[in-house]
């Protein structure tokens, strides 16, 4: 209970950003909410009541510039910086005007090599329905229309660095883990700064600063196959789903926006509170925490990252 | 309107007979009704009202023995061998006693070599409600818990031949298909007797006599979901799911029982009227019309028969 | 299984054109198709492939002008036809210009005063999805967007002839009764002419020819709660609900349109075939039979038709 | 974010021990943990991992002992202890044996005269998963089977009080309020130690130390409906519902267990972040805010207390 209150946004890379712009639209029903001098395009959920959450720009490759985390205040940015500082870990203020309606950044890199961002302040451009009797939204702006951005799962090959710096410094939880061969190893760790089950997964591979997933939460598992009815029906490519995981109980489906950055679009998983043990999923059941009814992994699943 | 009213039972072989039934019962959630003699195990579901929609018998090789459609009345079973034997299909007479609670029954053979029965009298042993003041039924036998036994996909060379006594005698009407590469041929049919979008499927499939699955109907797709979490927490080797079928629309997972028979617990689907004109699959589509979401087939689902 | 394949449209008596337009439209989320000569306007829903369910004329009192049926071919029309002349019921064909895009209509007045029509032909302007390789519609027009125009309930004196009526000419069968004091007197009829649990329903009033409902269906439980946030989000008088009935296990809510006419949008029910026998609920237990939840009645629920 | 991490147990009182014992297992569905030598009986939902949740006592009047939140560990629990004496409110230590499976608690009463404990440790008998390769519960105990006690509504004269010290010394944050006719004075609000929409309630009522509910929560909209059905199925008294609240979003039904104690079964609302604004509903539109769906309250709903 550090002050980290959540995944705030991310900027990602994609070949073209007219498709791009198309997909995150029509597909995936964020908003469109700003773009800025040097082309990248901002956009938000319905819900969402800061004006950003996903940011994306052209590249030459896909893959995911930065990940940043909204904290409660200025006091708990500045607390967070002297933190890792003294961690050891270098950080670097991003300037209030480098991002469309977005205070200032202390940005770090992660020992898995992945940059994040601390911010706390953001305009907040609203969800339509204010904070005097607001209603429940019933008009969505079609497509998968997600909640909110939810999580991120990267890989990296410290993944025990990243693992103990999230938890020692930002005050994140252990809520699951997969261990390897040796029972002992963590191969993969679920962690939280919430009681959600997870805001950040961190999956142990050579492949530095690479990204499986972005995650986008959905209101119930009948969203979910709405979900996989658009993403067929707008000719997505799906990776694996709908299904639900061991790991946080969630109900999901994977599939991979124009430039090939996997997304997952999921509802459910449980409460964590910091009474609770983290679960430890071994070696041999590798199959069920990740694809908890068929327990039997998808090698395009473990293998593609961006 | 032929008074062919729907699937009523099958019997199935298993290799085992005790492993099966603790899998209809414990995994399944049928109802065992009755053994007979010859040690055959009879089911329903909770909410079926007749005596039984699922015999069972050990054997050496699993399968179905044969495959029997309940229709309206006496007067209707008569007419209906009658139509037959004029089709020139042989039919033979079942005495009463033959099956525990079940009437006479007409059995034949169709193109693809399955043995069917039709009859039209069983002991009505209820759904525990009644016809007075009936109640929801709210705490079932546990596990998976269909509502009926629904219908049956079977596979068998001469598909046109079972596909025109079908719907030439016994007044069924063709709601789907999937055409071949020349897009004439009809690789896989969808048949209903009533307003459903399937009552009996079939497959062009060297393999004469065999059985894909049978299908169990649950209430919604968070039952589907319930169904694949059942099969997961008990063992039971999944095939695909949970995902949507293009044809008929039904959410489902495929798995085995214990003796590789096939099954499904899907749910959903369109109500067909005959004023309704066929959907065509084309052969390039094949996939979206079996997985809807992934688009893509599966190898072991379009090669395991029993 | 005479033919009479389901309810296929009505017109209904609105008291402000434009107001009715919007709301079924904007908050039932239906698709106007067309407007006649005489200021009609015509809809459907976005899945149901014929020309139009629904039918409103602006008028000086609210209420059902003529409940229809599509029957499956002319034969059928013509011979039940002939049927209500025996049966002693007058009937009057209505010319194919009468209503757009429908062919020729037989018109008839039931015991309880309403207005029948039965008809076979209607352009079929279809679902969007065609029938080579449909797809599943992810983006509805808004709205409540129902599958499609159900049921009605009706009431009227004479239920026992409107009742006989349609199961002795038309070929209904009685599904569910409650029944009055005297344990005899059926006090509302379900009828249905196909495996739903109701395509109508007769209510037992002294006030002829009047409308307590008509009725649309939705694919879910998670929809009827969508039907009741639009409803609330949209200023829609509601009636009652989200529940569910005891007769026919349906979840619905009940709500008002503009010029007070009640409709229902609900999901769910159990298939009805004719080897079951009518449910019958006792004059104590019609609490439970109309609201199961509470078990007991509305006052409003009772009283108000139009 | 001081460490109060929710609600984990309270002691109702029941007028018929046995009565009530049946109810909460074989209605509600909750697990029997354990009975005192003072004839208290405990229980915990299938989920819940901590000894017990509901604790009854046999009484002559129905209503709520006290409220229990359980901390972080001892020493918040000893902070928050002297965090109360510093802010005026006298506290007692409650010895650890004097309630079964639980460490010393420390009791205070809220200017509502409500009496609430603070406790860290209590037994933990798991959910049956352990946390090692856990699996997703499957069949549980039957009944209503909620995942766990949620939060209360509890009544008092002296709102303001009760919603400062929550706020100012327990760490809670003000997520609703509703507004009196002076649009300034709050007559309830909704209060949260996390980032669900609510873990406590106040509603200004002359009647301090009372019940309104005790809140249960379920996995899904469709799992209230199947509470509906239990209820109605075993003789429940219910007050209202399903409906969907303005306040919080949440899905829920309210229904009396045998001693009159108001209880909830939910699902649903939004995650609450500490950058939210509190939501006010005015005096006009407390219909919605409580009933989103009539926006009409319910005199019983508003009245009956225990």
């Amino acid at each position: 209970m550090t002050g980290v209150l959540r995944p705030g946004y991310c900027q990602l890379r994609v070949l073209d950003l007219n498709e791009s712009i198309r997909f995150y639209t029509d597909v995936m029903g964020l908003i469109e909410t700003g773009r800025d001098a040097s082309g990248r395009v901002y956009f938000k959920t319905a819900d969402e009541r800061d004006h950003h959450s996903v940011i994306i720009r052209e590249a030459d490759q896909a893959g995911m510039d930065f990940y940043a985390f909204k904290v409660l205040d200025k006091r708990t940015l500045d607390k967070l910086e002297v933190d890792l500082n003294e961690y050891g870990v270098a950080t670097e203020r991003m300037p209030a005007d480098g991002l469309l309606e977005t205070g200032e950044r202390v940005r770090f890199v992660a020992p898995t090599k992945h940059v994040f961002e601390l911010y706390w302040e953001m305009t907040e451009v609203g969800d339509g329905q204010g904070y005097i009797n607001p209603g429940v939204r019933v008009d969505g702006p079609g497509g998968i229309c997600p909640i909110r951005l939810d999580h991120w799962q990267i890989h990296g090959a410290d993944l025990d660095g990243s693992r103990d710096l999230f938890i020692n410094v930002l005050g994140f939880h252990l809520v699951e883990r997969i261990t390897g061969e040796d029972g002992a190893t963590d191969m993969a760790v679920w962690l939280t700064c919430s009681t959600k089950a997870h805001d950040i997964a961190f999956v142990r591979d050579e492949r530095d600063n690479t990204l499986h997933h972005a995650s986008y939460l959905l209101e119930s598992w009948e969203k979910v196959l709405h979900a996989a009815d658009v993403m067929s029906a707008k000719g997505v490519s799906l990776d694996i789903g709908p299904l639900r995981h061991g790991i946080t109980r969630g109900c999901t489906i994977y599939a991979f926006d124009p430039s090939g950055n996997r997304f997952e679009t999921f509802s459910g998983g449980y409460a964590f509170y910091p009474d609770m043990k983290p679960y430890t999923w071994t070696h041999e059941e590798i199959g069920a925490a990740i694809f908890y009814h068929t327990r039997e992994l998808n090698e395009r699943f473990l293998t593609v990252v961006t």
